[in-house]
């Protein structure tokens, strides 16, 4: 199970971009970490919107891919971010967690932990779809 | 207005990282313009979802301070995002509209379409809130 | 088409008890029409989300259905609303149409519009899945 | 506090229509239970998503109201709700939470649940605006 994400997760070159890692993987949960870094703010020089759903949503696919059978792969078909607090710190903990688990869909809900603060500065829910890996 | 849309995009360090550039910006309306790139990828080879609710995120903020009176500045409350199709190609164009713009809150809508293909790969709905620029 | 959606809509018991009617059926878009009523409102007269959703929700998944296979029932997945103008007035119409039609999961826009205004006072994006009829 | 969501619970009169009743109210906590009634289903029985919506987002909605300042009420901006399974059951449990409590947004996470099941039907993740009282 952990060797499948970890696999996926390395064809994911956009969060070497974004330099996360891939910290754990049990059945239904998984965690990434992620750094601050001067490249990845907005405007206020806040993490991006987008860089905290990037890291969730993977967090959130790879907990829905956790629980899939063999062959699977998944993606996402939709997400909801709430964005609760601006994302300041050195290093963020994305947490995804698969609520509910289908045959064909999955829904996860996920948040973005500022860990300097200890506060989630957004939550995620998702729905993740099975797919036959191409 | 176009000038404190594009101040704002200057200093948002992510929007270089991601090599998107803004291309034009109107009362309501921003768009964004992307290209594919090898480190900016999913497991299967098309754009990370993160990206893609980077760059329409980026749109629709932009969009909602468009018609914000001088002093204020934006920034995202919530957003949900649905992915309709893989977002394969070599060229992207993110559009952010104002839907309804209240006096704390504007409501906007956004796409992202694959230029390519012409498909809409992904639709968004976003909350923004006006603050005092800090 | 328009029957499979009529009779389905007949089984549907909460759209009459809301009073609404079902306006037109085409391929990929139904019209639900509801009347203001004293017993469907929240703590300020205006009619409450969760009516504005009922109808809203029925008229994206009517239109969902109106683009999927004989034998094939409909579900929402999911649904966000966002509420744009408090639902005032005497007359509401409830547009559903679908965006993306796939052969599992359809992806809906739809709106609340109050007919004495114009105004579109609520916007849905939903996600809707194909079963089998059970 | 709980007189003061008791008060507005009184006047939304689709409470009553629904035959919802208010159960319990602590700060940041409310539960609103449900009857299954043949009146309130869709097409195969199960309760409407929109009876599901209108009660917990009514719960979200005053979980936000008893951590507001006296003189505020609340609306609903937006909320996506995901249905995790058909609500079958005779009776139902509709809990809305405060997530995070701001001056001006509350940000909220519900769900319902189907008693005779002890199943989660439905999840949703609620931001609601505090308002001068009209």
């Amino acid at each position: 199970m952990g060797c499948r994400v970890a696999e996926s997760f390395a064809r994911q070159t956009f969060m070497a971009t974004l330099g996360a890692t891939l910290v754990s993987v049990t059945a239904g949960e998984v965690v990434i970490e992620l750094c601050g870094r001067e490249d990845l703010v907005q405007q206020n020089g806040f993490l991006h919107a987008g860089v905290t759903t990037a890291v969730v949503d993977s967090a959130c696919g790879y907990a829905a891919l956790s629980m899939m059978p063999e062959g699977a792969d998944v993606l996402s078909v939709e997400f909801k971010v709430n964005l609760l607090s601006p994302a300041a710190g050195s290093r963020f903990r994305a947490v995804g967690r698969v609520v509910k688990a289908g045959r064909t869909l999955t829904v996860c809900q996920g948040e973005m932990i500022a860990l300097d603060s200890g506060k989630t500065v957004a939550l995620m829910t998702a729905t993740m779809i099975s797919v036959t890996r191409p």
